[in-house]
């Protein structure tokens, strides 16, 4: 599959952790790798690494002549990173979190999503970032969403494939609807509910003395609380409405559980308890085999 | 330190996780060990392992002249548990993760806490349980809390300080009241809160189809919803008010960060990530020399 790659040039704006992988994993597999970034030094040091090929802070330059062009930036700035590249015949991909707002992103600025427009998602990350987290085995064994339209070329889609797969991922497509709000529910809800209990927990009179006594169970709970604050507050900013719909049955959920405390309810405990569990335990028999952390 | 276990006969009654990790960790550092558990085989196990010098199902029987008895069983069974071994000049401690609850059981069998009775929490865990999982570096470089009353023999802390420090655990005191507090949201919270996500998206139409696309974030952040249901219903039943007074204050957050995401609050949503994830990262310094998974 990764054959598809080797004549390519393929373009990298945002080097970041989900940029700075995707480098690492194509080095020598494709014709030029060349990064778009902001932090030159960061850039200077993956032309060292042997991740990319060139590297330039200009993202028209960067697109001349490019195969596929990687958008790898926190979901708010995709759009101006579209304006920037302009009209193009490359192909184009994104790695954001979100689907809706990237294709009413492109419908802005092309007036509609062109063909050769494939929005995608690497269902891989890290509570690190940027490229000194980054690792060439990032998406080994890991899923990538692709959400095409329509009317998207169907060699646009297969080139974005190719890619993916190069890097060792299964990708896999849906619609843009069904992508939002399945991730609202397995990755923004739990990384709010992170945030929010890191952060409840802080403004406590004794958060110190509170933190002192927390242990493993509490470290692996809130470890998607030490994520990007401005990747996750785009998320909200453009998931917002799958978010809150999930956060409201999660929240019932809670209020139901209160009840059951206060009446010290064994049943109700016992049985939600015990059906988390079972669902939990079904869930890691689903993920076996993906054992990097991520 | 551990020289003043050499001697000592010590009783472990629940040969869980806990109990398993204390006999398996103990081993060749007293002059008996003696397990009483419900399964036998079990029981064999742990003495065909070298963990124990002797089994029995017989709390009374094993107690006769027990110089330490650790109770390791879940808290409601802590009370049945001190009936069954009745009046003692050993020294008795628990390792049941709410205090108060465990002071009122001994009240009600003695008339009053004795003060040989000196109740302990190892703030060490697993989201497996049972022997099976039980290792004898649980407690290496974890916290255990004691909860002594004033009238507590110095003699009997000190026995069950040398336990602790044996396992390499570094031994702590405070108030009853305190521990419950802190151990509420440190750890009862976080893992309601992962059993209720858990269960609120197990009972969405599609939750294979939504499991199916979670990722290690996810494997994380659920961890310990795969933990004991009988231990943690016991827990809540036992430490429900602690629970419920910080779980009002972070459904309060969540309510925030709902008004936050309907409204695009760029500037709260920022600020509340920023500030948890700081938070957080100063945790993990504390926490820092404790790389076991736990």
């Amino acid at each position: 599959m990764s054959g598809a790659l080797l004549d390519k040039k393929i373009v990298i704006i945002g080097l970041g952790l989900i940029g700075g992988s995707v480098a690492r994993g194509l080095a020598g597999k494709c014709r030029e790798i060349v990064a778009v970034g902001r932090q030159e030094a960061m850039l200077r040091q993956a032309l060292d690494d042997g991740s990319i090929t060139s590297w330039t802070t200009d993202i028209a330059a960067a697109c001349k002549n490019a195969d596929l062009i990687l958008v790898a930036v926190p979901s708010l700035t995709v759009e101006k990173t579209l304006v920037a590249i302009g009209h193009t015949d490359a192909v184009i991909t994104d790695a954001a979190s979100v689907k809706g707002e990237i294709l009413r992103a492109a419908e802005r600025v092309y007036g509609q999503v062109p063909p050769n427009f494939v929005p995608g998602h690497p269902i891989a990350g890290s509570e690190h970032s940027g490229y000194t987290a980054s690792t060439p085995r990032l998406f080994n064994g890991k899923k990538v969403i692709l959400t095409p339209l329509a009317d998207s070329d169907a060699s646009a889609v297969a080139l974005v494939t190719a890619l993916w797969e190069s890097l060792g991922a299964e990708v896999l497509t849906m619609s843009v609807e069904h992508h939002d709000a399945v991730l609202a529910a397995t990755s923004h809800l739990p990384h709010l509910l992170a945030f929010a209990l890191v952060d409840t927990l802080s403004q406590q009179g004794e958060s110190e003395e509170i933190f002192r006594y927390a242990a493993g169970g509490f470290r692996d709970f809130t470890r998607i609380a030490s994520s990007d604050p401005q990747m996750w507050h785009d998320v909200f900013m453009t998931n917002g409405d799958a978010t809150v719909t999930v956060l409201d049955e999660y929240i019932k959920d809670l209020h139901r559980l209160r009840k059951a405390i206060q009446a010290r309810d064994s049943e109700e405990l016992m049985s939600t308890f015990r059906r988390a569990k079972k669902s939990r335990d079904k869930f890691l028999e689903m993920l076996s085999g993906d054992t990097d952390p991520a």
